[in-house]
């Protein structure tokens, strides 16, 4: 399965060394994005991904192709217009001290400014299987939001596969307001297949009530499975964390049409705290392109997320082998 | 209120990623000192504040200056005098390892050499609502012995506030012994409305026994209070630390005239085991400088010292709204 | 003579060892800007200096003030406005290889955002004798252009200095064409006492054409003497560049109403190409500050823009000592 | 046109900063070798390129695979077997020191110990239309040597062109000597319509001497001739060195069966000196590939092997827009 | 006592901050391997250490020998032989992700092509009282299996203490196969005074069986009586690590002629995953050379090897000061 | 011949890629001296050298022990005493940027507060041929200056060589005046059979005039035989710069008690600025143990002096093979 994502390329600057911007005048610059993320997790599983998106024509955007090969992503379909790549800086909290992550200007970068007359969706779908799309390019611009509609309605049109996800924040929608995300989110949904999302995602954003006559262990999945059927979505899927004294555990769900799984709780210990969705989305993924089970699926996609808390930036550079030796021998911790 | 300190600039040299001396040759410099850690959090938290201290006048006291003014603390009260700085190195401890600082000559530095004469108190003092003198002063040289006192006895006849640090070290006191800091401190004493230290700085230093009358869980309240009262002192502030199983905690403890007040412990994870104390006492004057309540100060100032451990080097560069985060959510470890 | 600087504030990122962009993932990180250079260095020879700008209310607004303060420059008038900073990747060059620049996003930046209503100039120009005012400003948005020509008029009212700079760049105009800057350059000198410029400002930009009734020699003094007339320029200062086999020379200009002085050319050495002339003209302020003659003046400030090559980085960090020891003692290389 | 190379990928290991290893711990890693060399530069340059080599199924591997794709250069054909890449450390010269390589096991590395029935050649070059043998090849192991005159000689049936370097290393064929070097280079030539070298490869290698009957000035035109004649060479190039005082100067010949053409000589002015050899060559090949003419190609290439002298590493990472900028406005030190 | 040790310089290629191959290009050099790290730990413990062995006559092997020397290790014995040095790549892992170390070719060393012939163990042995012996050296080739052979006849015919660890690696030794290696270690045996192993060395690798009429508790003990009677071993020691929830504890345990002694069992916290062993070893190796008790042996060995665990690199460079400081004040985690 | 050094071991703190030091916090710490850079380059050379000095007992005494070591130099005369390493930061200076030397105090190091008792003289000479000795210990401290004496006498009463460096720095003499060093210098020479100096040593230190019978050419040789033969010096050796345009040359020239021979004069061209003086002086020590003739002596000396200069550090850690291959091929300046 050929798989491909929508999404924008952005630089992040981190200090080294738990450093905060105060402190050092190093940083060290990854190209990064959930296309970005979730391809190249993908690339690392040894499937053939495709990023499409649209960098400055400079020094800059070709140093943004050339890292984005390297994470063994195809570039091929990376335009150029604009000037301007968004970034931020991430100042790398530790123990009680929060990850601090600064946006600069993201609305007007080339994928910012690029609507769907940038790019040709047609040789590209002609291309793929499964096409990401991020629900950033929603809540960025005008043009962005436009894109992604013409590419979902395409793609569902041509009976290739949308994997769609909300990655709601508010932040960056403080202008236009839930009411109106809302409905943005609503024309999306029907060409969607797999979606990734939270409970809170189908509550306030989406305004869907929990039922009041189901009881309370079952609430969630009566609910997803009610959105489920509304918008016809094959997959549902999202990660939960949870806190118990001072150790933090993440699990994964998955619904299908009909079933609900949970993987088993695993201990984050995070050397970076960015990036564990792309993880979980991109082991998610790859269990559906290779249509393993819902619980090999869950288990996969979890330990992945946990070993992309591990690794240093957003990008998840995590292979196979890696997950399964977590997964079958995680007393293990050198291997020569 | 503009808060001023009179203390030494250190040079602070550190191999990185937890290397010792002999595994590097890269080390990072700062600026330190009990004072510019305390004003340089304070100037963080948005007061005025201002460093009285010599240095030599070569590049590397410029470059000193350079570095004060980085963090936000005025260097018009910064001289000329002498040529050398005291320095330390710190090889950061891991796990069992311990912190291991090796100091370099700093009785010949320019604040050691800097008596009474080399500075204009007069003019400083007009500027300044409360000075923070550091109990090391009268440890380090004759010098900088008198020019604490001259220079708290003129802030106390002036109306100023004078805040003082016990930070009592035996090992740079082996050739006077205990006997003849304890006059020194003795002749300090009367001059300060505030003061940093521990119940063994009153028992063991000032020879003050615990009371036998009182039962034990208030012998260091009644002790703490018969030293106000005899030295006139408005408020004792100062920290305690626990182990508990491999954990550590630290709690704040402040006295005014009649009441005590101790914030809950806050559990320690540092990546630097240097500094927390000037992090302490940055809160406490930052709540006594706003007439905030005891229990406000001890709170804030407790958070703020274990969030001191969190970054590298000694000196805190919190805001109010870091401290705030940490009290208000702690939960929330990634901020966008 | 209190010197004050309206400008931008950007980020400028530096790969290490003359590494191109896809070398490396590490970066230098400095902040920088015409106004930022000249006030610095103006610092470093011992003048009170203060800047006017904007910066997000960020983590990043506040490294930047710290970076500006530890340069010696005062940030009172640094207000917050907007959320992005323009910023510019250097791949240094080497030998045959030029050093290229790459900008990101400058007209969203807070700087270009904020419009005269953004800014207290009157409180401002109250603490200041001379005021510098980058073209840059003229060229950048609507809102720097209007605040550029509010703050000139004011100050020329308040009978204060104004210093101006062509900082002309077709590069950044290629919307609004010559024609148009053309009349924002005029609309702006009127208010100017001082002008940095090149003969190339005069004659292409403000199509003022070369006399045909001088002879060529004097062509250059003749048309710059027109222009100072014409707009009641008190001095008008600039650098000429000129190679001479594989050497590169550097040699400045200086004129006031009624004489013209140029420097002995001295020999450019860089280790960073961007920079040198700013250092000429903080040399220059230097002078006209303190009353130097004409040839002082001209002679320090080429000295001063030739050290200015030898740093890293935009910003001159020379000292009034370092300039004097390469005028005075050109040959001794190694001070101890 | 697809271009091609067969070749090692190594890994070159560098102290920062012109030091020595006995003076650092730190070390930068890049993976290089001629055909990466060549194929990263046409990659700039805008062709489609892919390289054929084995590499060892590790993380060694990956990595140097991820290198490779970042550098433009298709992966596809990038097979795993071995254990081993062979390295070499370079301590970069600096005024009179020359630069140290200091080679690692080559010999036994994943490209040294795979043969031609490691190599899917036919597929290969169904995708190919020109491929770049380094002379390497035939001095490295029987293996290697096989493979390479099974991959000419299948590609010279196939109507393909065939692309040779000399790159003999007397340092590389002590234990076989010059006599039989010969012969194996006397087997390869035959399949070649490319060919990269130097009068010395000619005369004291091949044993072809310069004719006594022509004048010295058409010697080395009149043996190039013969030897392509001879082996049905359609080009042959390389480059000249020469000093000057102390200015070092790169030209580049270039023959067809007719003519010879020389570039002006260009001064060097080196960053790091390995890899200009590689530069000229990528110029060659991509004039090649696009007809221009000999002169047009020459001095294209040397401009090319100019710039790959100023920059780090042995790979040329200039763009076309790079090399005709020092073509035509070599004063322009900056770009913005 | 004199010791010595005969056995392999590594190089160790470490990339900084946790940062896998692919995202970065900065790695740290290390020259290691178990003798060095031995004696480098007893060289800090004050002991005369000698290593024998062969590196390549070129700048890697003079910067290996002065790495060695700078260790406190005498390099005299130190010989030249091969063109290469064996290395490994260490990801350094966190949390769940494990340490990866990736060998590069070993087998094609100067120490693994050297035989007994390229050693004069007569003059070494002269100078030498305890010679250390790992099993890597039957493992690696032919020549050091003989070259380990001759070295351990001859110690012991002079009366040397010959001291060996069993360092049985299943992946050096997939050619030979269990069977082999047995042959090897039972010929290595008998010249033995010391040795390391763990149980599983003597039932798996030896193939000795676990007595059946011992009830549990005791059988290991009884193995290795059995074992050390077998063989006139006057030592066996080794660790066992345990894990409980999620912290690991590291304990030793130590056997003389009639005696068993296990340590206290010390958690683990480690920087750096590997080398642990060879600190605890040096412990036990300081314990015989000044006559210790079992028990002073066995808790100091033990706490040398979890700091050894705190420290980057495999070298323990611990003195006895900071072991002492740990056993006695394991809470005080900062010394000025 | 056995060749040791009685001297200063420094530390040297150096900003990377010529940044001053208000420019970064990341330094760079080597252990140099005088002695120090001798013996390490006699030791690079194949001597056995050894380093008679004092320093504190300390991490930073055990850390410069072990870079001594790691340069060559037998660390067994190295004692312990006071606690203070003096130290220098060098901002390197680049093209007219001088480089500039701030030192730290230097008088109250380990070197410095010891004096000839807190040495074992007798034990070191038994192992001693000949003896270096820097005359910045005539200059530093009454102890240093009283342990030189000591040491001078009893090596020349024991036919010990003797090899003093005039090294004379006005500005470690502001206190006690030329008169004063005259006399202590006079003291010294008597003992001495090797000297390095100037001309200006001789002149203006020791108030030796110029003869004015003797024509000007031959002046200087006249002046040195004059002085050789008044305190029996066997070698008189020093180095002179010449500067004809903008390039500088080194030449040395060398004395016996009856020829003068000089150099060909070499081009410097420096990476660091620091060191090259030490550099000829190990040249001419090489050749005065292995008697070279004068003129192959001052031939590799000053060789060996502007390698030194292309080596970063003070250090020169040239071997023969380098100094020969600039002497014998100095167009090679790629070696594989």
């Amino acid at each position: 399965m050929r798989i491909a994502a929508f999404g924008e390329i952005m630089m992040r600057l981190t200090p080294p060394e738990y450093l905060m911007l105060e402190q050092t005048k190093e940083l060290r610059l990854d190209f990064t994005g959930t296309g970005v993320n979730i391809l190249s997790n993908l690339a690392h599983f040894g499937c053939q991904t495709s990023l499409l998106t649209n960098l400055p024509n400079n020094r800059l955007g070709e140093a943004a192709k050339a890292s984005v090969r390297q994470l063994g992503i195809q570039d091929r379909w990376i335009g150029f217009s604009g000037d301007h790549i968004g970034s931020y800086f991430a100042e790398m909290g530790f123990g009680p001290r929060p990850t601090q992550v600064t946006y600069q200007n993201r609305r007007n970068s080339s994928f910012g400014v690029s609507g769907a007359s940038n790019y040709d969706f047609d040789a590209f779908l002609a291309e793929t299987d499964l096409v990401h799309i991020c629900g950033i390019s929603l809540s960025l611009t005008k043009e962005t939001r436009e894109a992604a509609f013409v590419l979902a309605e395409k793609a569902h049109a041509l009976g290739k596969k949308v994997c769609f996800d909300f990655n709601f924040r508010p932040s960056l929608n403080e202008v236009h307001g839930v009411a109106f995300m809302k409905e943005q989110y609503e024309k999306m949904l029907p060409y969607c297949d797999l979606v990734f999302g939270s409970q809170r995602d189908l509550t306030d954003l989406l305004d869907m009530p929990l039922s009041e006559t189901v009881d309370c262990a079952n609430q969630f999945e009566e609910l997803v499975h009610r959105f489920m059927t509304k918008y016809q979505i094959e997959r549902f899927a999202g990660t939960i964390r949870q806190g118990e004294g001072d150790k933090h555990y993440l699990t994964g769900f998955l619904f299908d049409s009909e079933n609900y799984v949970q993987a088993a709780p695993r201990e984050i210990i995070h050397l970076d705290r960015i990036g564990a969705g792309d993880g979980y989305a991109a082991g998610i993924l790859l269990g559906y392109s290779e249509s393993w089970s819902l619980v090999e699926s869950v288990e996969f996609a979890t330990a992945n997320g946990v070993l992309a808390h591990t690794i240093q930036g957003d990008v998840p550079l995590t292979t196979r082998k890696q997950v399964r030796h977590i997964m079958e021998q995680p007393t293990v911790d050198l291997i020569r």
